[in-house]
């Protein structure tokens, strides 16, 4: 409760939001929500924490703009934010692309998004950048890569990829994997909730199902329309 | 050339050998050679290196009593031989082991090894022993083999695997990835060639047509019948 001592709040600090009025906030707009049971038992304790992953492939395209619209709801609700700036995978979808250019267009996407958010006044204290192979490379991660395909079928790992791997006659083994990596993405940033389009609806349920059986807890997920 | 200064010589020393001898002791009782021109080649000039890979699972089997019995004529030509003693594949093989017991396996598959070419009184000076764990979760490794992932369809790798991996109604993601995680071995190994049954030869053609992808050298395959 405000009292006569606390600083004076902006009309939009989160901290004189409700839990109602949070969750107002981070699921308006949506298509739809994963687990917002999950969601509803947290608020009224503490801020949960979203991420959203991006490949660094090349420019950010406007449809950005509506991700960019639904991460300024979550930063507006105290929500912390994370963006992974998925360099790894912009290096497997062109392999002649030398690390120093990924190394420069992960910038440079941290760059437009940060102007874009800053352009709606959105507050940026609560967001994070990290990229993919920050720890996507480390042991650990690369140990629980493995332990995944050990408990994934081929059939599932297809079926899960099916609206956002292209389809092409002869698809490549990485279309696999990456289903399996995005789950993982979850556990390794720490978060309560993934936050994508509802193209990613097959690859947010085969985390809910998978993640636990690497006795990892199953997240929140928030898809845009 | 022998000389009166050399000290003496057993009769199976591999210094005393010509390559036309070395080249019969490594190729007999084979099945089938995959690059003997390459192999010819190198003979007279140095000795080559040669890796057999054995997940660490269960028992050693008798049927091992044949490998080791081509493992001895390697040493006998003089190659140096690594054996590689794949835990990695051991542990997802049964995620319910503990790392403790498969250590403790790794050595008693090295002690079982090392027992049967005493038994047969090979020398051990060139026989090395590496623990999959060693390099397999390293930072360069995992980078690798997610361009493999990259270059190689999943057509391909289901049909490399098709001898070795359990074939059943709902195969799991791993059995793709082990033909080019075998391939990388070659590399990380540092070998000329790799040793195996007759039922890796999908394994090892694969092994020949995407090492070269990824700008590595092709290696020669020895495969027992």
């Amino acid at each position: 409760m405000a009292t006569s001592t606390d600083p004076p709040k902006s009309p939009t600090d989160p901290s004189s939001l409700t839990a109602e009025e949070k969750h107002h906030l981070i699921t308006r707009n949506l298509q739809e929500v994963l687990g917002d049971d999950t969601l509803r038992k947290i608020l009224p304790e503490r801020n949960i924490s979203i991420y959203w992953g991006t490949a660094t492939t090349g420019k950010p395209h406007i449809a950005y703009f509506v991700c960019i619209a639904k991460i300024s709801d979550f930063l507006k609700a105290g929500c912390a934010v994370t963006v992974l700036l998925a360099d790894l995978h912009g290096y497997l979808d062109n392999l002649k692309a030398p690390w120093e250019l990924l190394a420069h267009r992960v910038k440079y996407y941290e760059f437009i998004i940060k102007s874009m958010l800053e352009s709606i006044g959105v507050p940026l204290e609560k967001l994070k950048f990290v990229r993919g192979t920050d720890y996507q490379l480390s042991r650990e991660y690369t140990l629980d890569v493995y332990k995944m395909t050990s408990v994934v079928s081929q059939h599932d790992a297809k079926k899960a990829g099916a609206e956002v791997v292209k389809q092409v006659k002869f698809p490549l083994l990485s279309g696999l994997l990456y289903p399996g990596l995005q789950a993982l993405d979850e556990e390794y940033l720490k978060v309560d909730a993934q936050f994508g389009g509802e193209d990613q609806r097959k690859i947010f349920t085969f985390a809910e199902k998978y993640l636990p059986r690497l006795r990892y807890k199953k997240r929140i997920h928030f898809m845009n329309p």
